[in-house]
């Protein structure tokens, strides 16, 4: 089957949507956590988040322009620069998607989708307590994406909380052991099973090296 | 198990490298094909590949700073305008995670990891044979973000490939039925179970809907 260009302007809206999402493949499944000025808290899942660079250690996410539950996420990473992105695990799937509930000002995603806020000291944005992953960020630069008024929100990793042990030799994490969520389009939650671990790939490698 | 800003610069480079990358998750396996005015085919495999709207249908996906093989898919990408982005399947990841190689610029990943181009009729970039689902992306914009030296490469799409039979009710795709493959930080590869196809959350839904 191949869709055009002019395929998909005419196809059905939802359609095009839930296609054009799902042509992204698996997404990491992230609940970012933030805080009001009065001290409502706010959680919103994302399965944007992207790795920019680990020195300085940079992670991106997208934000759409419409959409209430995503402004609360902006406007409190704006005024408190501050936010904490939480691993979703398949233990929590249902929680952690009603958190794209639109909710009103006052009222906190943690409350209504039965999710724990988590503080350490000196980081006002709240954690997820059921997350054992979870990271604070510092917010750094928002770069506005002009073709369709997105924009790419930049945090700088300053605190990370993960269990000791799920540290594999070289700083790499199982997300099999950890039962990580991973998602695809708006809607399907994915379990990860790890299949190979493959070493980096030198000038002289040759494929054989491989199996 | 927790560390700051001040534990991560004093951290191993390596460890850093491989604990950062792991950090941001599942992400999506794609390959990434091009090719010069020479007719020299390029591909390279990519984890950032991003989801940023559905109409237009854009994805962004991030491009490092360093190194051969992503200089290669960058001059490819603004010297022709196209490139296709091909999901990879747990049948080839070692295929498909050779073409990290630092290829000399004459040399083709295709022909060095054992991958067969395609081509489709008036457009240039060449396709993953092995791969089922493709797109064929023509460049709209490059973001640069100044904070690393790291840019986000914009496209929209032009052409989707994908057997017919695959696209569920709604616009859906079963990743799992695929065998689509995920990537955690630089080279650890996992399959995909779906566990859950979630209803949309409306205001007035209540957590228990989705049980």
């Amino acid at each position: 089957m191949h869709i055009t260009q002019k395929g998909l302007v005419e196809m059905n809206r939802i359609e095009r949507l839930n296609l054009i999402n799902s042509l992204s493949g698996i997404k990491p499944a992230n609940l970012i956590g933030t805080i009001n000025e009065d001290g409502t808290e706010n959680l919103a899942i994302f399965s944007s988040v992207v790795h920019l660079g680990s020195n300085p250690a940079l992670f991106g996410f997208v934000l759409r322009p419409r959409g209430e539950v995503r402004r609360h996420t902006h406007e409190n990473i704006l005024s408190t620069d501050v936010y904490t992105i939480n691993f979703v695990h398949t233990s929590f799937i249902k929680q952690a998607h009603f958190t794209s509930i639109k909710a009103k000002s006052n009222e906190s995603e943690f409350v209504l989708s039965e999710l724990t806020p988590e503080y350490i000291e000196h980081f006002q944005a709240p954690f997820v307590q059921e997350s054992t992953v979870k990271l604070g960020m510092r917010f750094v630069e928002e770069i506005p994406i002009k073709t369709n008024g997105t924009s790419l929100i930049i945090g700088q990793v300053e605190h990370i909380l993960i269990p000791d042990h799920i540290i594999l030799d070289g700083g790499h994490i199982d997300l099999e052991a950890l039962e990580i969520a991973g998602i695809s389009g708006l809607n399907t939650y994915y379990s990860l099973n790890k299949i190979a671990h493959l070493p980096y790939v030198r000038e002289d490698s040759k494929i054989t090296d491989l199996s």
